[in-house]
């Protein structure tokens, strides 16, 4: 037998794709994934592989040869995506199983997760056929292999960005969210990876490829549930100090179980093991699309920090009040400042409508560009300070004119090209839930400019606490004795 | 003495406004309101009033002839606005008196926030000028008096959108978004008024007042501390059954406290305290703008609910389990539906890939009109269900066709008009962070279709679940006997 990871080399950059279950024209006018919406997808990716549409019929689909079975393909396929009703499934793979492919993605739903006998039978049956091939199944219920640098892509309307990311998904749904709005916070891919049901294959073994993978520097999870819990935490306190592990677990909640059992046929596991989990192996625990991004994009952009103390940089008392609120909610420290840094911005700064103490109350900062870069090195400098956060809202754009935009964003660029002692400076927007859109032109502003800059201070907030944290539990594990690891499964 | 009401009544619908240290010119470019900039204001909203700059040495500003003081004016003015530096102010109030002003309105910051000995000097003098002068006092450190329906604006750049919300804000920067962005959400504003460091006239006293205007139907509160609280309690539980109190408290967390002092030299008071507030007169507690407007926008259009159980469609299984999962976080419950109204979505929907345990997983549903009827209608019927939440994300809008999206549209707004035992439908934006603005597109076009958009699920859970808690709150006390009310100074 082909080692796995040699045979999972082969479905992520693949040579020979077949695709089962090509209709000649799509029937179904609905988002739901068909065989023809793969094969249009894998071509308008400009994927350079050969593809091979089988149909029991056809001669051509969308200008490419179609054969009746995976059996008459003239060469062994590297990954065959089986997009037929779940009854139908049983037997293409018998024919995988001929044909010698190498893997086999189950795409069709239909299986365990229905909670119904037959469901479930098919299942089985589809087990045993794949225990005695000699290839790899992803599936069923999944999008499987999204592979950027090799134009292999799996979602409909999507960017295909290269990057250092992979992302495990247990659910195609959020790894579509992720793949489609991921790149507008400068994200990219280098596998995404949706595997369902996991059948076969669950996130341990995916997990264990990409701890080796050179395309992957940072690994993002979305699991329901998982066979081997023990393993899980093996491999996430291996890979942790090398490449961060970013943990979205869904089901933690009674109703969310509930709809895990019904997705992806998982049990979800006890809460309490889970943050045992999470404490042991310095996994980063998210839980949305959105914090993953936010983390993610941290990870990114920032050099490493042990600590996230904040000095958060606003316009108007009102502001400085709820964001010092919201820091010490999310558990973010905006400590008061130095006497020195505070002597020194009373110089900079006057004192009417101005507070120093943190928040940094000075609206009139932002409009200045070079009093924001005196301010900026002054708070720096503040050894109870680790990064600066300026909260800007839609008045910003509206008020000042575009040469103090400028001006602004390349202070902040400026600032950030300094010594490797300097700390990072980031933006978060106030208030973009309810602006009708202009925050998003502004968000999108600024990061066109390369400015680290989050949705909301309570996203910053998170993100920051979540990656200074991943930081200090590694510095703390490398300088002492890691814990014992305990079982994920059964009461800790 | 004029009693306060019938002044504050002039002080929202002056005929004459004086406008204290009017320049010629802006010396300043940054966002600071000055006096020229008011006037501005008020002349670019259309005030139909009568306008008086003052300027010791000017003829005209702003076409607009000058007088050198107050005193000088030719008629009694109904608000006197005062723009002019901290120690300026206490000759700008013995003119006040003298000229027989019936408001005024100390705009000027500098006062005791500041923390300094002198500032606390000047609002000392202020106020003994103040006390013996026949007017009524909003400041200092504040914007003052904003009427749409007066054309009474005191904010830059902001829609004059006119409403039955009123506002009354210890912050001005907070007051300027809210009327900012309120108008997306269809909220428009019978009085905003922000009233800084509580000189004179503090949050209760606008509340009495607005306890009886019937151009208020909505009262939103931002305090950072309060002079009475016994006062507090005694107008929120009595304002609350007819108008519902929508109260951010700041400064509840150690960090905002500190911030809070600097702000408006307010003591914001334990945490504790302020949780039996809530707990005793039905506010409903919000910590942002952007929950203050979710909550606002839910009062303006949802009818009564005295439970808020819902049912999410969504789609994708992923998106189940996370949903299931945020809703159980934010205390919203998500039953399982009735047996009945699972066999009635049996023979709507078929399985494969969906499930109707709730969430219901039904991608395709969005994507069909009379399907989303017949699944509106079945779930509608469930005694279990208050709510129904649709949660659709970017990808809908990518996929559907315009007239998928008008036929979506058309059925919410159809069920909408059902008879009243009708439940309500609204819609919730699904991971609108990182859509880089195509999220908002989709939001300002349900908005515009007059469905009740809410801008993530999280979002609307917390707006529900505050919503109908106001509405069991205020059920139970009808039935029952209210409790004694306690103190809020001094523990519980």
């Amino acid at each position: 037998m082909i080692p796995r990871d040699q045979c999972l080399e082969k479905a992520f950059h693949p040579r020979a794709v077949a695709i089962v279950g090509v209709s000649r024209n799509d029937v179904d006018s609905t988002p739901d994934y068909t065989g023809l919406k793969i094969l249009r997808l894998l071509q308008g990716a400009g994927f350079e592989g050969q593809l091979y549409p089988i149909n029991p019929s056809a001669a051509t689909i969308a200008g490419v040869k179609a054969y009746p079975t995976v059996i008459a393909v003239p060469e062994r396929l590297d990954l065959v995506i089986v997009a037929v009703p779940a009854a139908a499934v049983p037997q293409v793979l018998e024919d995988c199983a001929i044909a010698g492919a190498l893997n086999v993605h189950i795409c069709s739903a239909g299986f365990s997760e229905t909670g119904e006998v037959e469901g479930a039978k098919i299942e089985k049956r589809v087990r045993d056929i794949a225990l005695r091939g000699d290839f790899q199944v992803v599936g069923p219920n999944c999008l499987g292999y999204h592979v950027p640098s090799a134009h292999l892509n799996m979602y409909m309307n999507v960017p295909l960005a290269q990057g250092p990311v992979a992302f495990v998904s247990q659910s195609g749904g959020h790894a579509q969210t992720f793949v489609t709005h991921g790149p507008a916070l400068g994200i990219g891919f280098s596998k995404v990876i949706s595997y369902g049901n996991a059948l076969m294959m669950d996130s341990t073994d995916f997990l264990e490829y990409l701890a080796t993978d050179s395309e992957t520097s940072i690994i993002c999870l979305y699991i329901e549930g998982v066979k081997d819990g023990g393993r899980l935490i093996r491999l996430v306190r291996e890979i942790g100090p090398s490449k961060p592990v970013i943990v979205w677990k869904g089901g933690l909640t009674s109703s969310g179980a509930r709809a895990a059992v019904t997705h992806t046929s998982s049990l979800s596991g006890d809460k309490r093991i889970w943050e045992a989990f999470f404490k042991q192996t310095g996994a980063i625990g998210v839980d949305s699309i959105e914090e993953m991004a936010d983390v993610t994009m941290t990870f990114l952009r920032l050099k490493p920090l042990l600590r996230a103390n904040v000095a958060v940089l606003v316009g108007g008392g009102g502001n400085s009040v709820a964001n010092a609120d919201m820091c010490a909610r999310e558990g973010v420290a905006v400590p008061a400042l130095a006497n020195e840094t505070r002597m020194r911005l009373m110089k900079l700064l006057s004192l009417v409508n101005q507070s120093i103490v943190n928040p940094i109350d000075s609206p009139r900062v932002l409009y200045d560009p070079s009093l924001l870069r005196q301010v900026l090195d002054t708070v720096a400098a503040d050894p109870l300070i680790d990064v600066i956060i300026l909260h800007i809202s839609t008045i910003f754009r509206r008020r000042a004119s575009a040469e103090t935009v400028a001006g602004f964003k390349k202070c902040i660029a400026d600032f950030g090209k300094q010594d490797s002692s300097s700390k990072p400076v980031v933006v978060a927007m106030r208030a973009a839930e309810t602006s009708g859109g202009e925050a998003e032109v502004l968000i999108r502003e600024m990061r066109e400019a390369n400015i680290t800059t989050y949705y909301s201070l309570r996203s910053a907030c998170r993100a920051l606490k979540l990656f200074a944290g991943y930081h200090a539990f590694m510095a703390q594990n490398r300088a002492g004795q890691p814990s014992a690891p305990q079982a994920l499964t059964g009461r800790p």
